[in-house]
């Protein structure tokens, strides 16, 4: 083999549903040079990137770190931490992530329960109430916002519900944090996950993660310090967590003042992990969220606009991705690969039931921008065209452009008003 | 809390233990920007990096590839998926992360022996065979570098040990790898796993793994496909890895033809462990190990030189970290404060029975340069006399400068001859 040369990765407008492209100042802050384990600036960095996701959380979870690895590390890092051998979980699946869910519920050995609903739509609370007054559940794991369907499960009545059955509640926000709603300690989450891909805008790689208080007495119950800097007085649960790496009171333990060594944070993905964080609360959560909600409804005008349908229950969709019904008369995967081959665009499609069903286009992160929105309703147009669909000329741009126009439109009315005031 | 401003990273010199400078290259590599996840340049870098990998482990194992976490990931998945709980592991401890390795195999409910020298020493052959024949491990862990203590195991003879005893053979090669001798297939190793902080010269955060084809038949023959995306005819293995994250079998299928979705792969990280595959075998394999020996030789020559006493087994140290005995009259952790932060250069101190006993200097991946080295030495000649101990005056940088004197003289004779005659 000849060696290769320096990594030259090919343009490309990442709108399929993560992940996206990365904002520019969070891969810059990937390549700043390297500090030590414990440099009072790495420390620092550690703590300050708490705090900053505290904010992203909403929450004044004192446990609030990144556990090193991708948005799934993070999932398995809570369920193994809560989930002892023999618990109940009871997971609601609306999609794809809630059966990952319920499978690393079942590799923990939890006696798992599940209760569906059709692909494309949410839980009634009362359903969730149900099943939880049904099961008496230990942990209650239910997904936020699920990628493979595009919904966004509401939480904020849940965690009342939990609380007075005694369960823990957990969420991944993976594919939501950052685009949507999210409260923490207002909506009672005992641990919630996230990843950086989605609207966070960086690499995939790093898991934000966040526990209350009544979770980190759960794993703190189950507490294990490795032999080689074990101390006399260490606590050494028989019903240790089954993972060292996953094992949350540990994570704790080198994230907080006792700073005591696990693994060697991963340096470069903290500095990316910071950057998403502090550009969002730089921006401003809500702001951030709204701006989600513009673009994300400029594209759904957009694809209708090109008449194509739109999957599930568009009333409970996430603001940052859009799942489009692929029309009889196109091959699905051919006109993704002319998207992407041809305009440089990634769109995506989606997995079990809804693969060739469906197409995915997110607009997320750095890519929740008008520009990456219209682009990728010209080229989708193109594309459509050139596989036979029948689409009306122009008809993605004009009704996204229509969006905006009304969205500049609110905005100056209050100023308009003061004047003529 | 005010938003605070871009990460802008103290200059460090990082001449610790590691983690430590990232080659230049590597941090640029980080910044390049993301694809996405199924795009023909992500597979073909994912498989480009496994074949770079092939080469630095030495070896033709096709399961080789990147875990998404950091080096105590990659020993955790190898070891979750190969112990069966209930399994023999027989583990070798000759410092810290022998303990670790341990430690992991217990969490996995093997059925842990483990075997021990003192600190500093490493473990001659015939002990190693004699304690394999008393347990009947399914499983030999062997931690190859523990830079702990700085000693460099030799595994070459202890494969074919552990199959004439139907043992699988594991090593942890993070310390080690790239800098001192590893040969997978010609060691007869089943299963290894290292990081890219120390010799690789990157970030910590990706863990390259290398399984034989032995192990792979282990990992296959628990296999299980999570529910959202099982196949008919898809294996389910009631002795399933207690791990979804860790599960290789699954880690296999996506980094393998089959591209089967699992986590979504670390793209910056993956960018930064390409590059420091990349460097190495364009420097070349034999050409990095002989340059980490050459440093590391200068180091050694040079903290003798200023009078301080080496810790451990010198003829079994690795090439790239040197543990000295802190003098006694000089304070440890004031010392090497004084270093960090008067001179920007980290040098570490250790675990256990050793912290505050000694300090490790480390001269690896980047940092294995005369510039670096030359630049501790002087600086630690000071700080040494200013917490009062009694150094030669010069005596580190000349000893240092005496070894590469040497180094170049040795390059030369060969020229000198062929003019000759």
């Amino acid at each position: 083999m000849t060696v290769p040369g320096q990594i030259d990765p090919p343009p490309r407008l990442l709108m399929g549903p993560g992940p996206i492209s990365a904002y520019p100042s969070v891969l810059r802050a990937m390549s700043a040079p390297l500090v030590g384990q414990y440099d009072p600036f790495m420390t620092a960095t550690m703590s300050e990137t708490q705090e900053l996701y505290r904010q992203v959380w909403g929450t004044r979870n004192d446990a609030t770190l990144l556990v090193d690895g991708t948005s799934r590390a993070g999932i398995e890092a809570a369920l193994v931490s809560l989930i002892r051998p023999g618990d109940r979980v009871l997971v609601p699946v609306f999609g794809r992530f809630g059966h990952l869910l319920a499978e690393i519920a079942e590799r923990a050995l939890a006696e798992v329960h599940t209760i569906e609903v059709e692909w494309g739509q949410v839980f009634p609370v009362s359903v969730v109430r149900a099943a939880i007054e049904r099961v008496k559940p230990h942990v209650v794991a239910l997904v936020q916002g699920d990628t493979s369907t595009t919904m966004l499960q509401p939480l904020d009545e849940i965690g009342e519900i939990c609380r007075a059955h005694g369960a823990l509640f957990y969420t991944d926000a993976t594919a939501s944090l950052g685009g949507n709603p999210f409260e923490m300690d207002a909506w009672g989450l005992d641990a919630a996950t996230a990843g950086l891909q989605k609207c966070l805008g960086g690499p995939s790689g790093s898991a934000p993660l966040s526990l209350s208080e009544r979770a980190v007495e759960v794993v703190r119950s189950r507490a294990r310090i490795e032999a080689g800097i074990r101390e006399d007085g260490d606590p050494d649960a028989a019903d240790f967590i089954r993972s060292n790496y996953f094992d949350l009171g540990m994570i704790l333990d080198y994230w907080g003042p006792r700073r005591l060594n696990h693994h060697t944070e991963a340096t470069s993905m903290l500095y990316g992990a910071r950057e998403c964080a502090r550009l969002l609360l730089e921006e401003g959560r809500d702001a951030v969220i709204a701006r989600h909600r513009l673009h994300g409804d400029a594209m759904l005008a957009g694809v209708r606009g090109l008449g194509l349908t739109v999957f599930g229950d568009v009333a409970h969709k996430m603001t940052n991705v859009v799942a489009v019904e692929i029309p009889a008369a196109v091959p699905g995967d051919a006109a993704r690969t002319a998207m992407l081959e041809r305009f440089g665009i990634e769109i995506g499609t989606s997995f079990g039931p809804l693969h060739g069903r469906v197409w995915r286009i997110g607009t997320m992160g750095y890519n929740a921008r008008a520009d990456a929105v219209l682009q990728t309703l010209a080229a989708l147009e193109q594309v459509l065209r050139r596989f036979g669909a029948s689409v009306p000329v122009g008809g993605g741009v004009d009704a996204a452009e229509d969006v905006y126009a009304a969205a500049t439109r609110a905005a100056s009315q209050p100023a308009e008003d003061a004047t003529a005031g």
